[in-house]
């Protein structure tokens, strides 16, 4: 059987247990063309509360009683498919579920002799190439600059810290409690590290750069985004990948008070969506793979364990109660 | 006598008459190397707002006690300087006062058989420049993208507007009431006009501009910024050259509500200033007075006389009660 996270309606704010239903299929048969899928790790992104929301956005809503959208690195177990052999291990689009049937769009195969499988749908995956084309390509991070990193302890920010790192900046992170902040430092070699739980976001920024940031990787948006605008250098640039603190409003989205900051220091603010990226992930999992293999990028995942546990390991998404990518393993 | 505007208290909100005081003091002695300038055209623009303030921003504020700082046209009538004659006409920061002492700091001479006084402190001035490098440098605006104006009947938005037009865009502006609305149209030959006090900005957007717009003027922030933000195309620009909702504010100023926009659409809001573009100031006013000629260029000056009128004039900024660029004539 195949069991599988259907989304049951759609959420008003923090997504509940009912949001979704567990339930439990036949395994499809693998017709002529396609290829079947057993899906051994699913991967957890802040960005799946928005594919909820039935409104216009990079990629159509999740549509009630589909299975639940999300990143999945599995092995094939059939193969009706020139390209594919029983055994390769694919990632791409599988859903929460046990097993997929593709006909291999947006797939592709990984080498689980060079990093494990969760590692590609973390630093290798969607969050590791969003950082990648996100600090290099939109932040346009060079040798000196002082940059600052919200969400920093995550999938996509410590990715991105780390990069800037090995361009030569000065990198300051930001994250939820002291743990998550002494492996910023300790772990990842960050310059700085800023508890928003604990210390004032702004006079920390200040302490932290005293001549201000260059570039601002923004996963989180709200209060934490005005701070850092208060703070930014002539010519810096705002990368906008996300804004966790926001996903969950049942009211307006908090927009930046302080985005006349842009005028004042002729700044840009930039979004962002990983696709558009396509053509070059390739070479950007090459170069990420070497700095990997010479110990200058660090992975680190979060893995729990059993599809009926999808939704708790969905909430730390939003509580922060994760060190690293979150990954549910579901075989 | 000179008679001259000084600031007297920093407003909350909007400024009120007590803000400045008229006082007449004595024509100042020229010095070695200075020159003494008659003012005959005080420029009145949005920014002065912001300068009263006492915050860190692109300039520093003027302090109490001093001239109101404005830019000026005028005439030499004394000159200890090598590079000025009695009779030259020069544009500069004069302030608004009848008289102005300088060593010629920020000053230019203008040809008046050209285009008179009032064209060189509004279109061939400050506002012409800022909507010459805003809508081309920032805006980066092509041949056939569709262009929003906001503050589009005033003295920078008219003149965005235009360029876009000659540029071979599809144009847009929004402004105050069906008379300026009618001057975009039938004047400035805009391809839509949106009345923001008697119509719907978000749903006349959608219908002038069905697939969206590519690049976005914004003058005045707050909803209407909003309102933009909700139809921009993808890669859309929006050019930040102010916010003149947001500048009497007595709380906080209203962000974007709309900008996570940006990240779906990968749009990219950028801030400007023009003084950054002073050193191509000359080519900018060589081709847009080339417009002026060929008739492809319109300006339109609102004047204004008596130095004592100066607050009910600089009201009309925000009131809107005014017919293109707001000129004080002090002489």
């Amino acid at each position: 059987m195949n069991k599988q996270i259907i989304l049951t309606q759609r959420p008003v704010g923090m997504p509940k247990e009912e949001t979704w239903n567990l339930q439990s299929s036949e395994v499809p048969a693998c017709p002529e063309g396609h290829v079947l899928i057993q899906n051994h790790y699913i991967s957890l992104d802040p960005a799946m509360r928005g594919w909820m929301n039935n409104t216009k956005s990079y990629i159509p809503p999740v549509e009630i009683g589909d299975v639940m959208r999300a990143g999945t690195i599995g092995k094939v177990v059939e193969s009706k498919h020139p390209k594919y052999q029983i055994g390769d291990v694919v990632s791409g689009w599988g859903g929460v579920q046990q097993y997929s049937l593709t006909s291999g769009q947006g797939y592709y195969k990984v080498d689980t002799s060079l990093a494990p499988m969760p590692t590609y749908i973390g630093t290798l995956g969607m969050p590791g190439m969003t950082a990648y084309f996100g600090i290099l390509e939109v932040g346009k991070i060079k040798e000196g600059d002082t940059v600052l990193i919200s969400g920093a302890a995550g999938a996509v920010g410590s990715v991105a810290g780390q990069i800037a790192k090995i361009k030569g900046c000065k990198v300051i992170g930001i994250a939820g409690g002291p743990e998550k902040c002494k492996y910023l430092i300790d772990e990842l070699g960050f310059d700085g590290a800023i508890d928003y739980k604990n210390e004032s976001v702004i006079r920390k920024i200040k302490e932290h750069a005293p001549k201000g940031i260059d570039v601002y990787f923004d996963n989180v948006g709200g209060d934490i985004l005005d701070a850092a605008l208060a703070r930014i250098r002539m010519n810096a640039r705002i990368v906008i990948c996300g804004a966790i603190s926001q996903y969950n409003n049942t009211t307006a989205i908090q927009g930046p008070s302080n985005y006349l900051s842009l005028l004042v220091n002729r700044g840009t603010m930039q979004g962002m969506v990983v696709m558009d990226y396509a053509k070059d992930y390739g070479k950007a999992a090459m170069e990420m793979g070497g700095w990997m293999m010479q110990g200058k990028l660090k992975s680190r995942e979060d893995i729990y364990e059993g599809i009926e546990n999808f939704y708790p390991t969905f909430q730390r998404l939003f509580t922060g109660e994760k060190k690293g990518k979150l990954v549910l393993k579901v075989i």
